[in-house]
């Protein structure tokens, strides 16, 4: 950093700390050189590179003003998907995506992955569990597990399930090799080559990829960012076509951020009534909710059993640990039969692993500050966005988790984003993984688990800014 | 155990060891009461039991002698299997199957089971390594692994599948959640639902219910319990239908315990080389032939990268790990969609514990020791099997491993057999899951992993004789 953005740095703080007001007029070069004991020049060089940022205007023949802050962001705008159902393509993005992952890194930052805070001091507790037990209980932890998992976890998990107004007999819960398999299995147990599955668009990539390998057809339902799925759409889809299962995501969506208000669940409810539709719910964000309680879970509106619940501890702790969970409801029998030939029994050591961390109070101890640590995190990096990202850049507006939706303007496209990013050292996840159809691409993903670094999201501004910039040009 | 009992034992092994040959007269009881230090009547106690027990016969007026050893018992035949793809049945059994297990048990033998010997103290120190690493690797085991795996495992797959005379890169392997996932995926990328597959009958259960689960059709080809799969009938097989893809168990074949010849390797590749045909080989149990150098495998002989290897450390270590690997050949893309869908990663600390136990030399070690152990109780297994079955049982005669398919003669319905067997505490795996068409109904396969107790034989046969007996009733 040159010694003018140092200055320049340590004044932005001062704004942002409210040391500076709004409209204040700042100290002149000359206070500012000798106060940071810097030349004139100096000064004058980091006022304008402020300027330039956009934290302060100067006024001709009065002086340097702090300038406004910024209005909340725009939401992202629900896009107009295909109304009719198609196949899935993108796999050669997610696995170029996914190969450039070479495991965890300190020096490439992978604001792309789903990955949670690993390195929370309240995970540690965890680590020690896993170490006790393998000798504590010795033999047990080399005792292949029951098909339907661990009961000391089961238990565990029907407890915690409360929390989301989800009442379950841990005789009704499957555990699985993470939430992954869960969706799988269920997609598997409800479906056939050529059916066709209603999903959220934009929808998390993982869904969009089980569509594809099991060769269903995806029908896209436009999604807002505040408040999920359009229901309106759903119902004219359910109308139209032989959906066969539906896929939702009502809390913490991924990748919107959005939330189905309670009274979209009770209709979502009624409308597939008529058809007898199974839903599948991903819950796995529903835990990191910052305002507690907790929205409820769709599944705890469903008195039929036609919700299949799925979860894992892959967000509020670890997906290395890969123990997830589902509560399949009345399709239980094929559900077992997919979870059998699929991975058979589920591993045990992490099972009673995080048995043992929920009981001992570690698990609602270790939520509890993640949330607040995310809820910071997002504050910080929507602040930054809207700082430095382009004019006219929209973003989600999270309640819970720490992933961000960013829809840029104009024709920017994020997979060559991506690709400008990797002399950065950077991978965001590009928009297009999200749609069965491409759409979205000019939008990304990040993730905030960890405070994103303002240098991060400079170079992606910059970059972005020049794709801008190119794609205006005229060819 | 009785005192005439544990003098009896004592004979026993003496006439085992050939310590006292066949025909040979026995010490007089008053000779055994002085060297054995009990009365006499302890001793005939001891005499009385060895003859009802087959080992000796009392001459009139002679003494004891020592009975002539049995034959080797005879192979189970080869039966004509539906000519004709079929669907696979049998999930319910399967799941009744499973469902009466529940978890480790010290008052319930599960000879049923595919489960290897977890209390081996050669397999202790994982227990050890997976503490440590916990704590020295610490955050490390919480880092969501890469989609192929953990590169430390994958170097130790590379190294060991020498011994098979398999060439792998650690870049053509894939670790997967056990070799069931490894199977799973390995036929999801190569069918669709319809697509017929050639499997060894009897055959492996799982591998069964993945065909069921995939809506495929079975071909059964018959196998032999001492080479295998019968290439002529799979020649035929090949010429009459659209054959997707091929499942086969070379090497200790389960359930059978059959190899194939290293000359019908070479024949199979050759035979499905015109209709370009992809093999699953499954090779969960080569590493636990008694004799050493192992057999190799299939995949050795393959140059068009055809073959797709599977195995796991779930028969040499313990199925409670869910660790397995698949190397994928020319399928790789596909196979790796398969398994990104279905689990995404692999859970990282029971890979690098694995990896850490072979790199220290303890694998081969417990391997090793755990050879002979099975060896030892196949072979008492055996001589109780032929001493106390029915006439006219047959039974296999596996090389490495510690199953044991029987063949009971007459209509016993092995199912049957095991309800009765509820009451005794014991579960014998029944013949029919092992068919996609319910054959093998007077079949059943053990597991000889631990000692089989006499009592259990003698429970398992007395049932069955019983059985026989009714079936011969006339009705
Ligand atoms: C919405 C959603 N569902 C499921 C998953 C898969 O989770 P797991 O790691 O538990 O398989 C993810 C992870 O990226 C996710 O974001
Ligand atoms: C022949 C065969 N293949 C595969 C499996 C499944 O093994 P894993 O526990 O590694 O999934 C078994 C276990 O029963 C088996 O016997």
């Amino acid at each position: 950093m040159k010694l003018y953005q140092s200055i320049a740095e340590k004044i932005r703080e001062r704004i942002e700390q409210g040391y500076y007001q709004v409209n204040e007029k700042l100290p002149s070069i000359r206070t500012l050189s000798q106060e940071h004991d810097v030349s004139v020049s100096t000064a004058q060089q980091a006022l304008l590179f402020l300027e330039k940022e956009h934290w302060i205007e100067v006024r001709a023949k009065s002086g340097s003003y702090v300038k406004a802050q910024l209005a909340a962001a725009e939401m992202p705008q629900p896009c107009r998907p295909a109304q009719y159902p198609l196949k899935v393509s993108q796999w050669k993005e997610v696995r170029a995506l996914r190969s450039l992952y070479k495991g965890h890194s300190d020096d490439f930052l992978y604001l792309s992955s789903g990955m949670s805070d690993i390195d929370a001091p309240t995970l540690k507790p965890l680590l020690k569990i896993m170490s006790h037990l393998t000798i504590r209980e010795g033999v047990r932890c080399l005792t292949p597990d029951t098909l339907q998992g661990a009961v000391e976890l089961r238990e565990q998990i029907a407890r915690l399930a409360l929390d989301g107004g989800t009442r379950l007999h841990p005789d009704d819960i499957i555990t699985t090799t993470g939430c992954q398999e869960a969706l799988a299995i269920s997609l598997q147990a409800l479906t056939k080559a050529g059916d066709v599955v209603a999903v959220e668009s934009p929808g998390f990539y993982g869904l969009m990829q089980i569509l594809k390998a099991l060769d269903l057809q995806a029908l896209e339902i436009p999604a807002h960012a505040d408040d999920g799925m359009s229901l309106d759409a759903l119902e004219m889809a359910l109308d139209q076509w032989p959906i066969k299962a539906i896929l939702v995501i009502p809390t913490e969506n991924n990748p919107l951020g959005s939330t189905m208000p309670d009274e979209n669940k009770v209709r979502l409810l009624k409308m597939t009534q008529r058809y007898n539709t199974p839903i599948i719910e991903d819950d796995i964000y529903g835990d990191l909710r910052y305002k507690q309680p907790r929205p409820r879970t769709l599944h705890s509106f469903d008195t039929e059993g036609r919700v299949i619940l799925c979860s894992s501890f892959s967000k509020t702790m670890s997906a290395a640990l890969r123990i997830g969970w589902v509560a399949p409801g009345r399709y239980k029998e094929r559900i077992e039969h997919m979870k059998y030939i699929g991975t058979a029994n589920t591993t045990t050591l992490t099972q009673l692993a995080i048995a043992e961390f929920i009981k001992q109070g570690y698990y609602e101890r270790h939520v509890r500050t993640v949330r607040q640590q995310y809820r910071l995190n997002r504050d910080q990096l929507t602040h930054m966005l809207q700082t430095y990202f382009p004019k006219g850049t929209r973003i989600s507006a999270p309640r819970g988790a720490y992933i961000l939706w960013i829809e840029l303007p104009g024709d920017v496209d994020t997979l060559l984003l991506n690709k400008r990013l990797v002399q950065h050292k950077i991978q965001i996840a590009p928009g297009v993984i999200f749609s069965a159809s491409g759409k979205y691409r000019n939008c990304l993903r990040i993730n905030y688990a960890r405070p994103v670094p303002k240098s991060a999201v400079l170079a992606i501004s910059q970059e972005a800014k020049e794709l801008l910039a190119e794609s205006l040009m005229p060819q």
